[in-house]
């Protein structure tokens, strides 16, 4: 037996026989072509057939109303397409009378090499997207078959160098327990993948492919990181406990499902879920969330080609705010720019996307998008108990701003006969640090705050949670994070207003008694992370992790504060 | 006479003859070549030429000690041998049988026209880089001659579509007023070359080349970025009454050379200089400063290849520290990374280069780079009253991290008989939001704080400061910075140590009595701004700020404050 090391992806555990993706044979020789303009409608016949099988796996994507998917084989279209790509191929046969598998090779490499060259995960991607097009049209010229992942019928873990965004498109759920990867790590396509279909996952194990055979029995632990190779019968029954006591440890869970979250001594709090479509209201459902803490509308907006209608995007909220019977709904005003682009609106790349044209800044300039979003809300609000929520504020002057904007069409659509809920709560993300350090002055006119901790965290420590050199400074006990949050909240209940937070900091086992400590009043997670918080909180004094954050806000390290609340809180 | 507004890149008024710089005529045919070798070797050539050309300007501005004149012309001369656009040119040559002239240009037409599609400042400078590099050599090639502006034998303001590096490079101070160009921004290589110049500057006035004719009289107003062609015998009355004045306004404030900057009700602060280079000393001493209260060491990394040496780097800071007799000067140790790149370090690109791997967090990695920079430091600490700065602190963590290795450095120093002065005072820049608030746990254990406003502003506000789509965000003024700034300041006396900013605040006129009355203790700033900042503040009551500035910080909006500030101080 042995053991591979690799980033976990997508927690769970899997066990299950290795099946390895076997690269389709692509090589070929380059020849001197004559007929040059045969060998240019050769080209152009595979590139037909390729956009054929990917607008229809695109179609497939937005029926199932999977953004993510649906926003990959936008961009695979979207190369199809490109002519800077395209040209210089059909160029390249015409003039150097190659054959067309050579040219378009050349060609690609030449582009590869360029975005690689980029070290950073958006241009690795991008990278990956011309590699994956590359490979379907490569295919058809060549008339290889790629292995038919659909085709798999035992259960297996699939084993490759990298997933593409069309291999892991292919997964079957049925018979697919899991996988592990060379290449990759928590932000690539696949990690992503394995999330969203919430199969275990391991990335980034560098050499899975060649200590890995076919038929191999594997464990993967998707919370550890590790791979087994042929565990010993030990490990493997270990595993199995394991699986068994996650699993009852699920079944456990589901007795809180209709309980209220209300601490040990008595104080209630609120768990509500992040959503990014309305697809994700079942598992809001199923785990007893109290309301929705973040409802993300970036999905309308991807995979897509233009902008959404005010319509469209109406029956959306509607469909949400019917779907929660009464409960809250808190809507977030879109967040695009930054890392979110949108091919349709022609963004400018930025030098510092992070610190750049994104969220609100791009709704206040572009207010033709925003006031449609702002809308469909105001006419979706009679249908249930929605919130509206402005991200990545930073001065008041914003938020006056648009608070104006939306009086004013809000008064437009009285004067036009629609209903619209009288009064509609209006909240800011707190995910920049002036906004904190301005909470109490902030507090007298929004609604509610939610602390947006991913963002905030990064901007605070000045660091990009994306960017594996400095993810060691993000850091959401750090005392300094405490400090802001604390701020926050003091400064809202002083003006009789609640606070939420929806990073990933609100589900988190060590921030949830600090911020229990700190009466945070809403805590937004994933759904499947409810049922475990409510479980903890149940075990709960708030009257003592009041005092526990007293100490952990005049500590000086991360570390201190962790080994504090570890020490309080073991056993619980 | 007519008027165009443009970028004031560079402070000062110049009135003089327009000198159009009219570029060389670098026209040519497409040709098909038989004898391909010789044309690859009539390419060779002209590259050989030009790289002898570039080396010996690299060399004369590494004499001049001008760090980013000779940082441009390293860029040049890494294009000029890059194999990545030599190869393909050759290739060209080869293959297609053209001239070497059609050869470069399609070849860089391509690689440029995929940096500008890069919409950032970064992009749009290396592809003006590549243009001015293809230029040199197309001069070659054609035999044509470029205008040779050293050539300039009367007093002139150069007017051009743009100036290139090796333009602004060539510029002779006797003759040459002042420039205006069409294009170029505040970062551009033109604004930044004027600046250190000290020659007034207009940049991106969209028509100057259209609008003004050689011989033109014309007036650069480089303080409200304004060029007046052909003006009215007012307005160059005006003019000139007002170069007299501002030449007045410099010799009046001279008298403060000598004095201490005590305000008018006795409070006594200091005004020290931010340098870039030895260079700038002559500066430092002309303008009466206390001090160096920022020394960046960034220009021994750059226009190089290769690190410095510990003992190059020694020289650099005895010079300073005796040339300072005494009074204390601050050296950060190097803050690379982020905008500020070296070639020879190979540094991965990054997403979001200002939240990333850069200065201390770079130290801590590459700590042979680190731990040479701190040896030539504290060899020269006993040649004047050295103290110590580190950049981008974020956690007690790393502080504690560098001075362990600083402590171990000195040790092995002094174990090989190596005079270290016995106590250096050593500190922390305040530029990222969790130092400032963490601030009373680093007061206990460094020496002093300097508050880098630049950064701290961009990460307080989430706003890259260089992205002029949310420049609007970077406010100096917000109440959200006074209360960061109040609150570092509080935490240093509350411990017994001293503070002083160095970012582009400490020399505001508005900010400046903000800052008396938060009881900072050291402005540094660019050595020309010391006298009127100086005279300033011996206008100024501290007891008044003190009441003004507690105001402030209860204000919602950076608009209130400003209206607070020149209200109390107009007529002052």
């Amino acid at each position: 037996m042995s053991v591979l090391k690799g980033i976990a992806a997508s927690q769970g555990i899997a066990i299950a026989k290795a099946c390895k993706l076997v690269e389709p044979d692509l090589s070929f020789d380059k020849k001197t072509i004559t007929d040059t303009a045969m060998e240019v409608e050769r080209f152009r016949a595979a590139l037909s057939i390729a956009k054929e099988e990917v607008v229809a796996i695109h179609k497939k994507s937005k029926t199932d109303q999977d953004g993510i998917k649906a926003a990959i084989f936008e961009a695979h279209l979207l190369i199809l397409t490109d002519p800077e790509l395209i040209l210089p191929i059909e160029e390249k046969i015409k003039t150097e009378k190659v054959n067309v598998e050579q040219a378009l090779q050349e060609t690609v490499d030449m582009h590869i090499s360029m975005f690689k060259q980029m070290d950073n995960d958006y241009m690795k991607e991008r990278a990956a997207d011309i590699h994956d097009v590359v490979k379907r049209v490569l295919i058809h010229l060549l008339g290889t078959q790629a292995v038919n992942l659909s085709l798999v019928s035992e259960e297996v873990i699939i084993v490759a160098e990298d997933l593409t965004p069309s291999d892991t498109a292919q997964l079957n759920h049925t018979f697919i327990k899991g996988f592990t990867t060379n290449m990759g790590g928590r932000t690539s396509h696949s990690a992503i993948m394995a999330r969203s279909m919430e199969i275990p996952a391991v990335v980034g194990t560098k050499t899975a492919t060649e200590e890995i055979e076919n038929g191999d029995l594997i464990i993967v632990d998707g919370i550890k990181g590790e791979v087994h190779i042929n565990p010993t019968p030990e490990t493997l029954t270990y595993y199995e406990n394991e699986q068994i006591r996650l699993e009852n440890r699920r079944l456990e869970l589901t007795k809180f499902i209709q309980e209220s979250t209300i601490s040990a001594d008595g104080h209630q709090v609120k768990l509500t879920s992040n959503i990014e479509t309305p697809n994700d209201l079942e598992s809001v459902i199923n785990n007893g969330a109290e309301g929705i803490g973040l409802f993300r509308t970036e999905f309308l907006y991807m995979g897509r080609s233009q902008l959404p209608s005010e319509e469209e995007q109406f029956e959306s909220y509607k469909a949400v705010l019917e779907a929660m019977n009464g409960k809250p709904v808190v809507v977030r005003t879109i967040d695009i720019g930054g890392d979110k682009e949108l091919p349709y609106l022609e963004m400018p790349m930025e030098l510092n996307p992070f610190l750049g044209f994104r969220a609100i800044r791009l709704c206040l300039e572009r207010k033709d998008i925003f006031r449609t979003q702002l809308r469909a809300l105001l006419r979706a609000s009679t249908y249930g108990n929605l919130k509206i929520m402005f991200p990545m504020i930073a001065t008041l002057d914003e938020f006056r701003e648009v608070t104006k904007i939306l009086q004013e069409e809000k008064q437009k659509l009285i004067d036009d006969g629609v209903a619209v809920r009288d009064h509609i709560e209006l909240g800011i993300m707190i995910e920049i640090p002036s906004a904190a350090l301005m909470a109490d002055q902030f507090a007298k006119e929004v609604d509610f705050f939610s602390i947006g901790s991913n963002d905030l965290i990064q901007y605070t420590m000045a660091a990009d949670r994306m960017n594996e050199r400095v993810s060691y400074l993000y850091q959401p006990y750090s005392p300094a994070i405490l400090r802001l949050v604390k701020m926050v909240i003091n400064a809202a209940h002083h003006e009789g207003k609640w606070v939420g937070m929806c990073g990933e900091m609100a589900g988190d086992e060590t921030a949830i008694p600090l911020l229990l400590g700190l009466s945070l009043d809403e805590f937004s997670m994933s759904s499947s992370s409810i049922l475990k918080a409510r479980s903890q909180i149940l075990r709960l004094s708030k009257k003592d992790m009041g005092k526990l954050v007293e100490k952990a806000v005049q500590m000086g390290t991360t570390k201190e504060v962790v080994e504090l609340v570890n020490e309080a809180t073991s056993g619980k």
